[in-house]
This record gives structure tokens, sequence and C-alpha cells, in this order.
């Protein structure tokens, strides 16, 4: 058995650091690094792609919609066009950046709103795609487990792996809790890290209304940037390793 | 004989246009494309690609410092690991965007006052060369004819052309008249037109103190963004097909 | 009788131009200055102030979402509490320079996105209301004619005026005929001018359905920044005084 | 006998934290506030501003270069004019928070680069003077101690208060050690109080080459974005309280 696990890296900007990037890479087997539009300067860019290159992990442009301030995280109604365009840049600037790393992107990861929005919006998510097809259709496409992204994206021919969350609450219908909503994002370690092997070992796992929900995860995500995040992400790379499942790039 | 005639494009941003890209690409042999850090959004420069591509026309990477409210014309004392992941993150977003037009970037021009600072500061100077050794040592340099920065750069290998101005007044000693002293830009268009024959022709021009001085011309920049522009880039593209001089990329 | 006109101003950027500022500032009685969220430097907004101050011009402060790129144009989902320290910051910035220009800032009005957001949107509504409450609850609202924002602002205490557009096509229900559909944009001078009497005299215009629709307006936009715009404005402001209709700004 | 001290605060930037805002703010006298250019977004802005005003804390403008991802740190060749309105941009955008916020700006001190630059370059320090001339010649400006700057604005009818650095050594001519130099920056607090002291009580410090250098300052300058920053602060706030020397902003 095996899954993959990524986190976000690379989200310093200039004099303003974030996550610890350092200590995660060694932990996850893919980095989803962003690209300069919702964070990364060209020099954190580069020197997170250089770890990555070393420790030879699988390397994701993690594209957003243009709102540094805003940090990614606001919905923006951008044009097919724009999007198409922008999505280019920023997997061109890393997809360059990582070759003078000596590493190569293989993947697409949207950041923050705009994940959220093309996982339903599939006039956004064409945009995406297309800009996938058009660079590269061999890139992989990092989706919402569960949502309608990902028959869209692969009956256009995109490889497309589900996305699952260690630490945030689901539905029953395999939806995500509102971070509005108390008790949507989980904090303790042992019950994150049992929840990642629920969704390895049992394919899903109990939902906040209290029942089993069925969660397909080719690939988990493990934050990087809260208080006690690498503590988590080590004892989920810990207890995953006690039950022989192999932690391993998607794309390997 | 033959000469490349250059020119600055896809400088429009968002709602703003710039420039007359349209009626300036067929007269020109080579397109000094924006790449986002002083002008050029994704959209616009993909556009402008595009264009070129559709054209045949020579592709460089117009180079600059992160200053889009100053146009990339003002003077910034990066370090040397903050130049270098600036330009590499500029040519890298313009090869993967010039991919998927259908074209690829054959060289780097620096913009305004990286331009300028780099023909003679050595430290910064040495940044985009190592961009442009790390990134693609295949790529040209374009620099500043008569400038420091042309034997420099030849000595660690690049190829480099050297760039003189049709409309800008010239030295003695080969360097530009200031655009802050009268008579640095020339406005007539058949004497802007007979200076790039000189400089063709007799390899060099009468200088602002009235001698003949000596420039060595590879490329010649031709402006494409003030009044009458387009007719002045036309008539000296209509007199070098009368002298049977060539307009030709440099790198074909 | 009288009618304010009212046009967008200051929206140059850097070495970008837009719109023709000084042939419209004659021509209005209010100008909508931009405060640097979705266009205007600094240097351009100080610029533009010194103009409305010298021609007695009623001043106001075009805020808008942060998205230079985009030019405000693109919906975005601020927080409540983002959007009021935009706004904050925006009357802020505004109105510090105005009083350098030797004037003030009387009165805001939302550009773009914001503007036909919060026409319906009442949470973010609120927040461009409370940040006017906070700032100088003297300051005036404009809002779209007809738009649940007029009375919702007025409810609260602000004094707030309707807004028409003079070469807008509308619909029955008063509602503005969306950009993306054919005719919803008009060009002919005369029509356009002919439109604007009707707003004042007959107090509505034909709809694009063909039925007259009443407009209730205190202010009307004159577009600068386009073809013929100077053009169609002079034709208006000439028929305004053949008919003896004051122009005059709403807050005089 | 009495001190000011002052220290950079506001400048967390969107999803970016930085300083320890929270427990510098009851230490000093004096806030200088970041303003947008190099760091600060509205919301942190708006926040800090209300701490400040709770804590009856004097509030400046920090103002700097346009350059967010440098953090103003890189000295930027803006023209007069430019620098001028970007200025006083900044200045009214802080002034107008500050006055929501129920305090007011009292005072300029400009930020990193700008601030080393017109210390001794007149031509960009006439653009600060100006700015603050024309928006309120009331203000004061803060200016490194011993620099040309102090006299050349008192001259054209400024206050200025001079400023020295609690953790930075200095050379027998008053002027700071360069940070690229060894031993440049203090990091043991007991050393760095007693120097805060030595200024206090001495009127100057021990230079780097071994003498005693004199140091007239009217405020001392804590930072509180470095490891062991609050604790220093901590420590010099009460060996002050211990020599009876009232810790007091140079405004009231």
């Amino acid at each position: 058995m095996r899954i993959d696990l990524n986190s976000d890296l690379g989200e310093s900007y200039g004099s303003w650091s974030m996550g610890n990037d350092e200590q995660i890479l060694p932990i996850v087997s893919s980095a989803n690094i962003a690209c300069g539009f919702h964070a990364g300067d060209p020099l954190h860019i580069l020197k997170t792609l250089k770890q990555a290159a070393k420790l030879h992990i699988n390397v994701g442009a993690h594209v957003s919609y243009p709102d540094l301030v805003g940090f990614g995280r606001r919905k923006m109604t951008l044009s097919y066009d724009e999007l198409l365009a922008d999505v280019l840049y920023q997997i061109s600037a890393l997809q360059g950046l990582a070759h003078v790393a000596g590493t190569r992107v293989s993947y697409v990861k949207p950041h923050g709103a705009l994940y959220n929005t093309i996982a339903t919006d599939l006039t956004q998510a064409q945009a995406v795609i297309d800009a996938i097809l058009q660079f590269d259709a061999d890139l992989t496409l990092v989706a919402l487990a569960g949502s309608p992204l990902i028959d869209f994206a692969q009956k256009q021919g995109l490889t497309v792996v589900s996305e699952a969350f260690a630490d945030r609450a689901y539905h029953d219908d395999g939806t995500l809790v509102s971070r509005r909503e108390i008790g949507a994002v989980l904090h303790d370690a042992e019950i994150v890290a049992q929840r990642v092997l629920d969704m390895i070992l049992k394919g899903g796992v109990e939902s906040i209304e209290g029942n089993f929900t069925s969660i397909q995860a080719d690939t988990i995500c493990l934050h990087g940037d809260t208080m006690g995040a690498v503590q988590i992400a080590q004892i989920i790379r810990q207890k995953l390793e006690e039950q022989h499942i192999e932690v391993r790039a998607f794309t390997h």
C-alpha cells in the first residue's frame, strides 16, 4: 500500500516568512510550490525548488488568483482568457525555475479560492484545464476528492489525482465542513493521524454527522504553517511507516 | 549587408494600452517582450507572443527590475541573489508562454534602468549573466554598443549583440546623451533614418559635439510608443530596403 | 432645473495614460478620482486633484477592490473587515492629497465590480457604508439609481445621490443592460445627449424593450476614456445649457 | 531626564505576520507605523493604530519607497515629484486611518533605504521635507543622529528629532557601522541596555574602534522583529526606570 503526502511550500515573501519548509520537506512526497501570485517571490521559490530537488521530492505548481494581500483566498471573477493566461504564466515561471534548480514541475495544484472555485465552477475549471493541456498535457491535476472537477478533467484527457485533507472534518456527502463552522479543523495529532490511516485502510472517515463517509484519496494534504503542524506531520508519517504504508509521490 | 531591428513590445497592462504592437511587429525582426515586472500582464504577453510567432519574428525576454509604477526606469539596488532570481523568473515565464504560443525566447534584453545599470555596473551585470548561463547558455544577450558589459559577458561564454538607438544622440566617446539634455532624442524621421544608414554603411554617426563617432551595432532599437514612432519605423525600414540592406534577426 | 455630471478621472498609472482628464474636467461638475487600488498612482492622483481644485470641481473618492491588473472590474469576496479597511485607506489617501491640492473629498463613489456588487450585496455594502460613517459621516455616497443600496444607506444616515449612465441601455425594471448584451452601450452622441435630457425632463428613458422606464438620477456619469467620449460629453453639456439646465455639483 | 523609545510596527501584511506588536507597544513611547509601501495592509495598519490609540502612544508615519518584496530596503532613484507624491500619499493614508482609530499622526520617520538615503542625499531629502511641509508643517521629522539631514530640515522650519539605535555599533565619527561588517549589530541585552543608558547619561557610546563617540539622541529605536527583541526592549525599559529616566514621546 502507498499514499502521497503533499504540503504547501515556498510561501515566504520578501522579508516575511511562512511555514517550516525545511522541516516539512523531508516528511512529504510532493511539494506544492507557490508561483508568486498568492505567495512566493523568485528568490524563495528558487530556494524551495533547490531543497525539493536535493530531496528528490515531487514538485507541483501551486497556482493562484493574483491576490497577494488576500493570499489567494478570495474568489475573483476572472474571465476565461485572464485565468488561462494567469495559470500559464505561473506554471511557466515555476517550470523554468525548477529546470535551473535541477528538477521539474510534474503537477498543478490550484490554491485557495481557485482550488475551491474550480471544484464546482466548470467555467473557471476549463481555463485551468486548458492551461495544463496547452502547456504540457502530461502534467497531473490535483483536485478535491469527490468533486465534479475530477470527472470533468479526466474526460478531457488529464491525469487527475484526488486529494483529501488530514485535518479537516467532512460531511456525510464527502464535502468539506466550512472553515467557518465549529469543528471544521482538527488539531489533535493522534486523531488527525488516525484519520489518515482510516482514509487509506478503510477508504473513508467518520463524518461530522457521526457516520462513515467514503473518501477516495490519492494524496493527502498536510499543513505546515500552523502551530504544531510539523509535529502532526511527523506523527502521520511515523504511523504510516508503522503500518508499512509507503509514502510515495503519485507520479513515480 | 544586414541589420536587425528590435522594438519593445507587449507593454500593455490590464486596461492600459501602450505602443502600437500590431503596426510595429511587421517592421522589426526582433521583439523585446515585457515579462510582467515593468509592464505586460500574462494575457497581453501571450497575445504579443502569438503575434510574433505568426510573423516568425525573433523573440527576446525584456527583463526588468520589479517596478511597475516606475516602468522599470528607476535604478534599484537589488542584491546579486535577488536580481539573479528575478531575471530567472522572468525568462522562465516568457519561455513557457512562448512555448504555448508556438515560438521560443532566443535572447534577453534588460530593460530601462537595469539595461543602463549593467552596462557599467558589473556586479549587477554578473547576476544577469549568471541567470542566462543557468537558464540556457545559448540565449543571446543584447547590450549597449560600446559598453564594458559586452566584453565582460563574452569572456564568460555568452553570445552578445551590440545595440544602437536610432533616435538618440551620441557623444564623441560613443556614450548616449542623457535624456535630460537638449537634443538627446531625435524626432525627425528622415534624420533618424539617415543615421541608421550611417551606422550600417559608415560604422558610426555624427556626435552631438559635431564629430564622427564610431558605433558598432548588430541591432538597432526602434521605439513604438511615441508620437510618429510607427511612421519613423516605416521610413527606416523602407530606406534599408532601398539600400538592399536585409532586415534579419541576429539569431538566424 | 439642475443636474450633476460626473466622470472617472485620475486613472493613469505610471507610464500608462488613460482618459482625457484635461478635456473632460471642464465639462463635468464632479470628479471621481482613482485612489490607487484599481488605477491612479500618487503622482497622477495629485495632479488630477490640483486640476479639479483649480476648476472648483466637486471631488469624490473612486474606491475599488485591490485589483490593478483587473482595473477593479472583477468581483472579489473580501471579508467585511478587509473591505472596511480598504475603503478607509483609499478615502484617507485621497482626502490627504486633496488637502495638499487645495480641495477636499466630498463624496465616495465605489468603482467597477465593487459598485455593481454593493448595489445588491448588502454585506459588502455595509462595509462601505461603515467606512464612510467612521471616516466622515458628511460624505455623500453615489449609488446606482433604483438599487436597494440607496434605501439601505439612507436608513443608516448617509446622504445618497442616485446615478444614471448616459450611454447605457436600461431594462423595463430600471436595471442596466449587461455589457455582454448587444445594444448595452450607446455610441451615438445625439442619442446619448437626448437620453440625458429625457432623464432630467421626463424622469426616464426608453428601455431596451421599447417601453418608458423611470430613472431617478441626481448625477449622470459621462465616460472619458473611449473613442469620441469627449465629444459626446461636450454635446451633452451643450444641450443641457440650451435647455437652461444648470450643471452643478450635487453638494453645492 | 527623559528619552523617547520608538519601534517599527504594523509591518504584517495579509497572511504574513511580522514583529510582536502587542508586546512591544506597551514598552515604547512612539510607534512608527507602516503605510503600505514596504509593509502593512489597511487591515493591519488600522489594527495597530487602534492599539496605539488605546495605549496613548505617539504615532508616526513610517514612509517608504514603493517596494513590498524588498521591504523598502533597496535604494530607488525616484524623481523628486514621484517621491514627494509617494510620501504625501502614505502620510495621508495613515492620518486618515489614525483619525478613525481615535488618534493622529504626529511625526514622519522614513523607512529603510529611504531613511539612509536622505540622511545624506539632499535631493531626495528635499522631497520628503516638502511633503511634510505641504501636508502639515507641524509634523516632526525623525532623522539619523549626526546626519546632514538634521540641519538641512531644521533650516526649512521643520522640527527634527535625532534618532540613535540601541543595538547598532557606531564608528568614531558617529556614523553607523554597516550591517555587512562583523559586530555591526549587538545581540546581548545587557550590553545593549547599557549603551542606551550611556547615550542618555554620557551623551555617547564606545565606538567599534574603541573610543568614545558622541551620539546626540532624542529618540532610540528598539527592534521588535528579531529573536529576543522583546526581551531586550523590556530590559532597556526596566533599566531606564531604575535610573529614573522617563520614557516619554518627544512630542508631549
